[in-house]
């Protein structure tokens, strides 16, 4: 077999298929967010709003946090020089995880290089390690999550999306006595709705299981200390892990999870994932701690946050674009078809000086292509107009169907 | 079954067997490396020496690192903001990916969060994408590495370390039509020994399989331009992949391969662990830039490193402590036995302001515990004197034997 070939190939089919990503070059502005220049190749550069970042409340350009980590790293230097085991765990590493514990109620706290590796890690340690145990995971949990429990090897159960009353089934035909965990999401990213979390923790009780909780898209959004979806409902001693990753709202990067001081320490002392790999640049803990502390006293930025979100949706609404319903920050406009996904996306950048990048494949299902909207705090109300105006422009040029107003 | 009591009772073995891991907590001292202050509890700190960090040439605290980051800081922000499809590819991963290229004399380069990641999301999406592809794997070879054949679940050789002749024989045993690949690493971690590169590339070539090095403890210290010991050897060419972090020689965060054009973008294109998480901020990709465009250019920090390297080696020897031969910057003191290491490195730190970590299992295999000694170009001569004392002093107290001058 020829190795190249077969690459060639597979690049070839994603292209015929409108699956074939090309990322778009930018240079964020700090104090001019959301806007960002872009590059486009031979040293050209224009400027673009970006309407499709996950840094959802500018915390990535607030001054506590990069004055913070500029201040840190004039201190301390660029990187952390080790894992965590040999070198590389600095005070800031330390004071970080306390500030996560205590933002989610919770005796300790483990952070990792990526929300990414927090689900693989975690998930893969502790479901490989506890002899029996079957996990129970939502149908359209995060690709983490999933490499997680593939990696453990463990008996796996998918229930329908949302569907606690699957999840007891599913539970209720498995041998009572073995240990049993549910994994799952707060806010899911690409549809933006939001799990049912008391009444899976309901079924989660019945059946004596260990709760896992991915909150990645609800830290520092939700919740009156930002502590997530499951601090908002009063929920988040039902949860025995509390997931969440440093690089969304904490505008920043890392993962972690939450949870009893033993069962930290157990992933502490048996995750690969953890102990093989240099620690985060204690800048960018100081950083986080920075937002996080910001956000559990501050709720301004999330309630202009909620305010874009909602004037999106009306502006939307008004032009007749149609988006999907969800009661979260994340506005699905919905496409349907790659290429004409793309197109939209190219245009919107080319004449409308506006950056969404199109959603697909592996990223969502075929048929469901869409362009992801992400308001900010910092959306101005001629941003959204501008948006709303360049939608419905190009909506009829693309022949997609309006939503009935 | 009581998962709280199955973790307790797993946490307890590792104390009952010394391998238990507590974390110095560190605070670097930018303009002092390799001096840092010790965090211990209640808020009492002391100063110490680091003698055990992968920042092995201190450019993770060189001005033209730190600089260069505070200025990206300052002028795109904290974190990235999205992953590198979704508004989180930004100019200076472009940049750093070109730097890359050119170091390795490949056409192109990705980068990872980490090196951790690096190794487990390439290995996993070329080998599990490959039909029929079967592996040869060097035992030794790193935690990242072999969880990224685990993941892919394709056919596996282990091949004795650094042993080209059982490399052969396992792959003359195999269907000959089968798709190959070798992975191994040039300098190895904890032994710090150094593979025949040459030799395990031509038994690849006659058998027809790719090539995939992982050169993590090598980038920056090997080679005229700190191309890793394949530069040196004079064999980039021969590596289909090369792999390398930029958290060590390079001193910040993040990890890479190097390659064909068509081989990144399969990789970028298929990749779960590169495609689903929040890109490198923008900072950590320009600092490690200009940590590499310095090392490409200076010898300065490469020279004074093996001298310090060759230097503590002889202060050893003239004390008759042993350590581990080998032909690189890599310094292992043996001791044998986690609890001899353990009070070692306690007493290290409490008397003599040094820091070594003790390296114990699951790092290393039982019975090779050791101090894993990592000079660097900053220690003085007066620090390698006062190693070389201390260790002297203790090497008796706790009965272990001396090598013979
Ligand atoms: C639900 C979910 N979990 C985890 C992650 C990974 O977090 P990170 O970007 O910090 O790696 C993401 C997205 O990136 C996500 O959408
Ligand atoms: C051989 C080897 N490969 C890869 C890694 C992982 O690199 P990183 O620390 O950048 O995750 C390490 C150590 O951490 C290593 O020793």
């Amino acid at each position: 077999m020829d190795i190249q070939r077969h690459m060639e190939q597979a690049l070839a089919t994603l292209r015929t298929d409108g699956n074939y990503r090309v990322f778009a070059e930018l240079e964020r502005q700090c104090d001019a967010f959301p806007r960002a220049t872009v590059h486009e190749g031979e040293g050209g550069t224009r400027e673009v709003t970006v309407w499709c970042s996950n840094d959802y409340l500018g915390m990535g350009q607030h001054p506590v946090v990069t004055e913070r980590m500029t201040e840190i790293i004039r201190k301390c230097g660029a990187g952390a020089g080790g894992t965590r085991n040999i070198s590389g765990t600095n005070h800031y590493h330390v004071m970080l995880e306390r500030e996560l514990a205590d933002l989610h109620g919770k005796e300790a706290a483990l952070i990792f290089t990526s929300g990414y590796v927090s689900n693989w890690a975690s998930l893969g340690t502790l479901l490989s390690n506890i002899p029996g145990i079957i996990v129970y995971s939502d149908a359209l949990n995060h690709a983490s999550m999933i490499e997680g429990i593939r990696h453990s090897r463990c008996t796996k159960r998918v229930f329908r999306h949302n569907d606690y009353r699957h999840l007891r089934e599913l539970m209720a035909a498995d041998d009572p006595a073995a240990p049993k965990m549910v994994a799952f999401e707060s806010v899911y990213s690409m549809d933006g709705d939001i799990a049912p979390i008391k009444e899976i923790c309901d079924v989660a009780d019945e059946f004596g299981a260990i709760t896992y909780l991915d909150e990645v898209h609800a830290v520092g959004m939700y919740g009156p200390r930002g502590g997530g979806v499951a601090e908002r409902e009063g929920l988040m001693d039902r949860l025995t892990v509390i997931e969440g990753t440093l690089g969304k709202a904490f505008g920043v990067m890392g993962g972690y999870i939450t949870g009893s001081a033993t069962l930290i320490d157990f992933v502490r002392s048996f995750s690969s994932g953890f102990i093989f790999t240099t620690a985060l640049p204690p800048a960018l803990a100081a950083g986080a701690t920075a937002a996080i502390r910001h956000l559990k006293t501050s709720g301004l930025e999330r309630r202009k946050h909620q305010e874009a979100v909602a004037k999106v949706r009306a502006a939307l609404d008004r032009k007749g674009i149609p988006h999907m319903p969800n009661p979260s920050h994340i506005v699905p406009v919905m496409v349907g078809n790659a290429a004409k996904c793309k197109w939209l996306s190219d245009v919107l950048m080319r004449d409308y000086a506006i950056y969404v990048q199109p959603i697909n494949y592996p990223t969502v299902p075929v048929g469901t292509e869409r362009l992801r909207i992400t308001p900010t705090p910092l959306h101005t109300d001629a941003d959204i107009r501008h948006l709303a105006e360049a939608l419905s422009a190009l909506w009829s040029q693309c022949a997609l169907s309006r939503a009935v107003a």
